[in-house]
């Protein structure tokens, strides 16, 4: 159940509802946004009648969730979730980009991406210094060099870092580096590794399975809010099915699916929904116009140079052009319905 | 192979060509559009080579087609077709809506919906009198009746009528009232539908079939541009995948991919795509955004009512929002990116 | 609902049911077998209560059919259904096994593959006239000469012929010709094709189209069904997914849920499941032990030289090891299980 | 490349060729079978000429690995790889069967099972003690618990115990108690995981990823392979696909497929590939008929109880069934083909 506290509600008060919750043995987790406090206990309902909570003083409502994911369930917040990421608000009136290599290479490759990002107003940039690969063969990532890397092109370029943690093992290291830690595709039902990041301080970017539900995802979701952390985002990549035109299959719809279930702001992610430059922006599009609070973008100044995923990553040019019409989309779709529509 | 002509060139120098091509045994169609004229020669370069061709009198330019489908290629036209239906151009520099009601049901309920869509400044109506359905107990459409609806909305309301055939034996019906023949998903590979769609008068409308790649798609479009009509608008309507948040998936990447391919139009239809009201709108703007040259969308005054896919069609409140913020959204896509962008 | 009658009932008896069912205004079907006569009237209940006719003489039961899908359900039928082809019953105790080429190319080549089938004993041998292909510059089949030399076929070693029919322009002149006619793949919803084919008088062979789940298949055959022809064997040849080691994916474990929703024989097409030549044996033998009813396998004397579907067609050497090792299975499988196993 | 040594090759002739290979900088692996000797050395080609290494004593012959997965391909063993699990060989000529409950439960469950298993002759027993689970209020498992009973198992009835390993933090828990180490399907690609399997003592079974393809799962197996664990079994459990008649779509033909690209041994699961109890049996059949090296199969003996999975768990006489035909078609498979076969 959510229980939504009056504006003016004291702390006592708020004590003695947690108390309550406490001596009935459920779990629960305290909200406080500008607005108002709020406290979410999955699975409360069977021990606890709403009946009992509602006369108590400083409370204004109690509402039901029915979703079989509580703590991500749209009913289980007043409102949409904005996740601040380094100053940038994911979820909120403004579109959020990320764009960045998919791989940390090397100082010059890094530095290039960031620089040109930066210049054109970016404010994150994502690489992954860790990068699980199908093939053991292929490049692995720079690992602790290139969090090091990272953490240089922060202090240089006043950007915040997008990065992946794959493992347990090395994820304090990318905790400390990162502004968002990222989970892949592959690891969205590595439930080790999202418990541990539901225990980490930082946002956390969830990448939709490749063949995951979007129940899933949002069960996905709960593990790493049932450990404490709010700041989740959730990121559409595209799906595996049989059409063979593009790498994977954009679902779009997936978008706004999501958005009537769950609170958590969701972005999209056209480079690897498509793994074809020449549909990244046009998809990057309809990710915003089918509702996305963001885009994950990757840029890369010599794609051809790309130690992975080249083929699908933009030229700056191109990434300014997309940055461009995004924006200016995101605007239409924001903006309120005049009336007296002719068509 | 494509054979430009010059614009100046004389009927007489086309007719020299032509008969070069027949003696040579080759089949072949002539296209003129208001800047010139084009002969397309498909599986011609065993026979000749254009180095034949090239030097002769008016011809400017001898293209090869490279694609396995020869007169739906990109190659095989001097440009992007524009298919005129009843006045509006599909594939120009407007986007084209097309709604309404998912079957024909009853004159009440089919000119209510054609009431509403020409008092919004509609100009084309949707509505199956002939429908494919999966059970052979379910309504069927009301067949020729429905055909004299149409025609009498057609009549009173001034609108273009898109309308499906679903086989050889009704067609001649079809296409004497429709001014777009629709042919539907589950008929994309019926090949003798398409030929007989390749000899009709109207322009053809056709649906990707739900588990057709992109090249079977287009290779359907052959066998109707094949026969002669050259007016076929391809529509992508959502793919069978385990996706299940939605009754399909909406694989908008297709539409930038499948104008890389051909010259053709390609139209979205997110009511199909989805069969979620709440889905629609963000769907539909999502085609838009991709590239899409119009909408087809299922429209009807009282959706709880309807005999087919009533869960999917929007309301005309809904409807009106939708064509209003597509609009808007097509101007974006479609004008020039400013130079000094920022991001 | 299915209304058995008692193995004594008089043509009188059976009139009066028919009678009554007529007054009401339902239409049936009279089916019967050396056991008993059945007669099944789909969509009844809601017209006339069981209670109404299982007082009348000669009728033993009557069973409501809960199934959406009527005459196909299991529930309307008093046991499975054997479907005779000149003389070979598919469904019975036997595996049937139909080889043969993918298409008629010629003369020497189908009666090549013929005189093998049939010296090895085989009974029933296929080969499409009529091809529906992808693209309309691959070979389509050699028509009407291809019947003919079908027939000649037929004549020369007394074997049954089972023969796609693709449109319903040509299905006289199919149905002419064949044992059994063919619904390929791609035409599982081509209703009109569906009607036909059940005005039939030859059985019905109707394979799973490659999107199609298996409630589509089974209305499929209610198409069928409902025109009059119960002679349907349904027939699994491998679905499309994202799997890319075969050209399909054979969805071995349809042929057990067909089988216990619906009365209908089974079979399997390993050729077209896989389009690999390796595959085919285990593939045709795991359909065989998931209690398939028989086995639809192509099989060519000079595969490289084939003109459609080479990759897949079986040698001669194989096709015979796969005959052997699939009526050992099935011995196997049809065996009763022993008393006092041990593992 | 894979070196071959002659069978009399002396221990100082197998290390000159480790010698040189170590001065090249090549990393290998020694296998050495009862038959042979061999080094497989992953990526050597560019660093070392085969023919620098042939005529070296003791030699027999350099084969190349053409394949990307090297340890894993079917070049790189001299044979058909067998893996011991406590006496049972897997991909020998037995057919190895294993059988027992999703999840530990209790005592009560496991013990029941197992002497119902050890009774009828079985030798290995499947159950979990860690239960990866898409919601996190699901049942997990009993942890550390779960494994005290499963060496409670072990000990009692002599039986080798599978069981899965979710997570690096506890895999040292379950390698001590496992005789097998399962790696579930939404880890088929968690590569940390992968890798502590590849320092594990004991076998391991590596399930197939839900949307994995046949070379991801063998890039899968490279992981472990990679850090010097030669004993992997593969094992299919079904794919997802938008089929809906079953959990799973079981790729029955993944068996032979993957069978001639690798040495490793192959198993099918065919409760989650089908998740239906009245499928179980009829699918295990199919993937032996398809060449399968052993059958995973849930059986509980109070389905209706069980924490997890309870509808695809088969009842012990079913399960015994299953034995006795998948032992019987077994038979039938591997049997020479007689020769003067009729069909």
């Amino acid at each position: 159940m959510l229980i939504l506290m009056e504006s003016g509600a004291t702390q006592d008060q708020v004590g003695e509802v947690l108390s309550l919750l406490e001596a009935t043995g459920i779990r629960c987790q305290v909200n406080q946004t500008p607005e108002a406090l709020s406290i979410v206990a999955p699975n409360a309902s069977k021990a606890l009648k709403p009946d009992r909570i509602e006369p108590m003083a400083g409370v204004r409502r109690v509402v039901p969730i029915t979703s079989p994911y509580k703590l991500a369930s749209a009913d289980a917040a007043a409102g949409r979730t904005v996740v601040d990421v380094r100053g940038v608000g994911i979820g909120g009136p403004e579109l959020a980009i990320v764009g960045g290599p998919c791989g940390v290479e090397s100082r010059e490759q890094l530095f290039a991406v960031a620089r040109y990002i930066a210049d054109a107003g970016g404010r994150l940039l994502r690489a992954g210094a860790y990068k699980p690969r199908t093939s053991p063969y292929a490049f692995q990532g720079l690992g602790l060099e290139g969090l090091s890397l990272l953490a240089a092109v922060r202090a240089e370029f006043d950007l915040g870092i997008v990065t992946e943690a794959t493992e347990v093992e090395t994820f304090d290291a990318v905790e400390r580096c990162a502004d968002m830690v990222q989970i892949g595709a592959r690891n969205m039902q590595n439930f080790a590794l999202l418990r541990r990041a539901g225990r980490c301080g930082k946002p956390v970017l969830l990448k939709r399975g490749p063949s995951a539900t979007l129940e899933e995802w949002l069960y996905a979701a709960e593990y790493v809010l049932g450990e404490g952390n709010r700041n989740v985002v959730l990121c559409e990549r595209g799906i595996r099915t049989w059409s063979d035109h593009a790498r994977n299959t954009l679902d779009v719809s997936v978008v706004p699916a999501a958005k009537a279930l769950t609170h958590l702001p969701v972005m999209v992610d056209p480079s690897h929904a498509t793994g074809r430059r020449d549909l990244v922006i046009p998809c990057g599009l309809a990710g915003v116009a089918a509702g996305a609070d963001g885009l994950l973008v990757e840029t890369h100044c010599h794609p051809e140079k790309a130690l992975s995923d080249g083929p699908q990553a933009l030229l700056p040019s191109d990434y300014l052009r997309l940055v461009e019409q995004a924006r200016a989309l995101h605007r239409v779709i924001q903006a309120p319905t005049p009336a007296g529509l002719r068509l």
